[in-house]
């Protein structure tokens, strides 16, 4: 049940009310696997520079993250650099450098071209499309995307969404790219172009799963601190993609355990800078933390509903 | 086990995306009623000019709310009047005329005194204490505030705290009262002042309980139309506050499933301008939502969860 990535990998600088990192190790396919590895192995593809501190994604490679799809390339990495608001709801970007990133056309490893499990990190929608050229057989894509893309590449990521069996944005992306405000008409109106299912998060309030036969809630998880908000979103799709991966169940009972694995990974994210959090995390606290979701969550009905 | 709430009985003119809505029903005790007596008979305090069309709370009478504690004092009654954004997610106050309502000090009937029950409507935390001092053994006892309150009776407010069981806020009015950003710590601020329980209502976003024994949250409820959001939170209190009061009960569980109660309550709340909706909902479609915020929100943990 092989399980691909392919993303960003970047350095990042970043401000938060907390303090600041600098070229700290980032990027969607960065934070995926980060998080993703701790449930099930990854096969990671995405390019760095020749600057890139490669040594450090050693530890990604002991628990099972092929690195084999990860090209270096001469030149300098992908840089991004962003403050925070002091609520950590908003953030600037400062500088975008893209680097090698600019001319990154991903080539995927014959041997990965069997996996069944794809995840699109945002990236250019011929991209991504560029990438299911390349996988034979995938049982399950899902991708993400961005307000630039939505921007300029309006058509392209509709004809990506034809082939993508899930898309995973966030609340202010999915009314951009439907047009719509009211979340539940967004997700209509995003699921009648092609993907069966969709996740729209929504940050600090937790995240939607919409399935043909149902929607379901996840809320965020309550932190008292929130460090470094960069990457939750990535995170998510990875214990999300990981547990899918993992179970191999597409029923919504699998995908609703998904969506709490991947609320979990991403609570977890942003306790600490970069991918800092998942170096130490453990098996056991990602079980505590699936249990207090349950436990947040769960009630019953009187055996007669109603008045 | 008699309900009892003291608050405003208006008459609001709203202007929505969807419409206007010129001297409808509208203040705290009137949607409150108007939601809590779909579950539990309600003994209502309040007082209203002798310009009100008491006629038209007729059908609240008919439905078991006991009207003795409205009082008909002479001169204007309290009008609201506001317009929102065109995404229902702010809105503006274009006018308030307090009418007899600048006056009201609430009288509690000798009949009511006894209410094991109460719910204090959004009004003057000295007038909140004024009708605890008329009350003599209540079981339970929840509140509303606003940020006026909070920003110039912000000491009666704390002496309110200390006697209340339940805080009932959003979030905005949760942060300014703690001076706490991050929700959960404001909540332990909060819950530090007296209430053994907390609500913070987030709208769209759900709301969520905290007990002394654990948090729990409600997701908000997926409607594709969202008319007027005007009195969704009383709805909510109503809601609330009926399915305790029906069940006696203030374990977590009871209080939980009242959550979802308060949270179908203020969902049908905004389907209609003021307390329309309220007017003809039955008791199989207070069920049948129930069943759907379960359907939203159940999962199954795997047996041996986590890697």
């Amino acid at each position: 049940m092989s399980l691909l990535v392919v993303g960003s990998v970047a350095l990042d600088t970043v401000e938060t009310p907390f303090g600041r990192a600098e070229d700290a190790l980032g990027g969607s396919a960065t934070f995926f696997s980060a998080a993703a590895s701790l449930l099930h192995p990854v096969q990671l593809v995405g390019v760095v520079g020749d600057d890139y501190p490669t040594d450090a994604l050693a530890f990604l490679a002991e628990r099972g993250v092929d690195l084999a799809g990860l090209e270096t390339a001469a030149g300098e990495s992908f840089r991004w650099s962003g403050v925070y608001s002091y609520d950590l709801n908003s953030r600037e970007t400062l500088e975008t450098r893209l680097g090698v990133f600019a001319d990154f056309a991903p080539k995927i490893p014959e041997q990965f071209r069997d996996a069944e499990w794809v995840f699109l990190g945002n990236i250019d929608p011929d991209l991504q499309i560029g990438v299911l050229d390349q996988v034979r057989k995938p049982k399950f894509v899902a991708c993400d995307t961005m307000n630039l893309w939505i921007e300029i590449k309006h058509t392209r990521l509709l004809d990506l969404l034809k082939r993508v069996d899930l898309l995973m944005v966030n609340d202010a992306e999915a009314r951009q790219l439907s047009g719509e405000h009211n979340l539940t008409k967004a997700a209509r109106w995003i699921m009648d172009r092609g993907p069966r299912y969709l996740i729209i998060k929504k940050g600090e309030h937790g995240a939607i799963l919409f399935t043909p036969n149902s929607t379901f809630f996840a809320p965020g998880f309550p932190l008292e601190l929130v460090f470094d908000p960069t990457g939750a979103g990535d995170a998510f799709a990875g214990g999300f993609m990981a547990h899918v991966a993992k179970s191999g169940g597409l029923e919504d009972a699998d995908l609703r355990r998904a969506m709490i694995y991947g609320s979990v990974l991403g609570s977890y994210a942003v306790e600490a800078f970069s991918i800092e959090r998942f170096k130490d995390l453990t098996a056991e606290e990602i079980e505590e933390r699936t249990r207090q979701f349950h436990q947040m969550t769960v009630f019953e009905l009187p055996v007669n509903a109603g008045v």
